[in-house]
């Protein structure tokens, strides 16, 4: 087995088990409110990378984290906060798409109301799962409210909906600036990375300054996928992508590319992974998975 | 001065002081984001009852909690939820309000996208608020994770948003059963009243049996609040209710007083309330605030 397909393996390998943890804590669809909670279900059951509980657990163990049992609540946590955004995201009165990954849309399927109260019912039954991690955390509980404070303030106006705010009052301009380009990478995207990485290591005891790195590294990871997005969508194969190219373009989106150039746009996106690296180096071991991770989102061509 | 107006200037002491802590955990509009806070900012402060803030600090006196900063971050948190679930509720996808209490929805000023996000947001820092609180519960963070734990039960799946599922569900039957009609009054109204009271008391570290009284007075109080709202509708003042008298009827909504009557209708108020009000007597003094409030808010004529 090649290097790339035994990576490949190892990862479908976590993805898997990543998707049974969310599955199992997610609510049976059941009583008056079965609607809502069918809703939920086939909006996180849709698929996906399942990326952000893939890293939260690699940061658990690579801080040595147990029981297992103390991660899961927040992998599935992770999960349905991700979806909701998703969920709202595709509304009518936001990008008003009826299709996701060949799937009909939550709202084109259950109507827009129901669609809006299944994201709401994701968003709270998120914190709700992530408390169960309390009857796992045993005399920590203390990491476990740390872990809930990173979860809030990832997922809210300090982070994932203030980038989501920001992406939306840029669509309707075309001077933006590379604070707020950055800015919205930073939060509507790499905030949510950052959150998983941090608390699989607050979970699992890691010292603050650990924590930090970790945060560092989500932050590199996420940002560098999104100017790599820009980059593609400039030279990468259409068939590949599964989009047309150049769209950002004819679009007159205001891209990492428009305003940086491809060439910078390429060294930024090595110089963040190569810190990346270079962190996650110091922390584990050399041949860890999460470093081939790092280097495999980063580097993908669609 | 009257008892009654005694206990009005009262009521109104402990609403601008809940308005004081709310208030005070709103965040500062100003970043990249500012928009989507000022849209929950404008939520928030459209005005209205405080009626979950101060029914949670009522209770948390009523246990003698101690320091009055633990019950402040959950005060704030009850009315940011209870706020996000009207902007949704108002969205167009919904049931398309262009005003509230005499002023413009939050989706008629900032757009139905940045209405959901202002939902969102608000939701989400909620529980990024409550959180707050453990920085004042010195060794009893197991109070905390607790009220957090029932603060996301009845606000969600299993609370409020169920609730609200059951209710989009309902307006599209004429042949709604009594037991779904209770439901969405238990769900809907009811939860989040039984939530301020009994995180009142598990942050004032009452015994478990004292918070599951507080749940029951909630329970009566929420029920007979919507029960008399199906009365007032029929038997009510149109000026002072501020609306059209009949208007269930013309609608044909199934309500209380349509299933069971006027006459069981008021002797079901009368007995839930009395039971609430047995319950609070068998808890602190006779002449608890607690207990005017709860006969003022089931004998209302508005």
């Amino acid at each position: 087995m090649s290097a790339n397909t035994e990576f490949e393996s190892q990862l479908q390998k976590r993805v898997e088990y990543a998707e049974q943890v969310i599955e199992k804590y997610l609510p049976a669809a059941e009583g008056n409110q079965k609607t809502v909670i069918e809703a939920m279900n086939y909006s996180v059951l849709a698929g996906g990378k399942r990326l952000r509980p893939v890293l939260l657990r690699e940061s658990f163990e690579l801080f040595h984290g147990t029981p297992e049992e103390l991660a899961q609540p927040f992998m599935a946590a992770m999960e349905m906060i991700h979806t909701y955004s998703l969920v709202h995201d595709d509304l009518p009165a936001m990008d008003n798409d009826e299709y996701r990954r060949g799937r009909k849309t939550t709202h084109a399927v259950y109507g827009a109301g129901m669609a809006t109260l299944a994201g709401d019912g994701l968003l709270n039954y998120a914190f709700e799962t992530a408390l169960k991690a309390s009857a796992f955390a045993g005399e920590h509980q203390d990491r476990l409210i740390a872990a809930l404070k990173v979860l809030g303030e990832k997922a809210g106006i300090y982070g994932m909906v203030g980038g989501q705010c920001a992406d939306i009052e840029a669509e309707k301009r075309s001077d933006l600036t590379q604070e707020e380009l950055l800015f919205i990478h930073e939060n509507k995207t790499a905030a949510m990375i950052e959150s998983s990485l941090m608390i699989g290591a607050i979970l699992a005891g890691a010292a603050e300054a650990d924590v930090q790195k970790m945060q560092r590294i989500g932050h590199n990871i996420g940002v560098a996928f999104q100017i790599q997005d820009d980059i593609l969508d400039v030279t990468g194969n259409q068939e590949e992508l599964g989009k047309p190219i150049g769209s950002d373009e004819k679009n007159g989106k205001t891209t990492y590319v428009t305003l940086f150039g491809l060439e910078k746009s390429k060294q930024d996106v090595a110089a963040l992974s190569e810190e990346a690296v270079r962190l996650t180096q110091q922390l584990g071991e050399e041949d860890a998975f999460l470093l081939q991770l790092i280097r495999w989102l980063i580097s993908r061509e669609k």
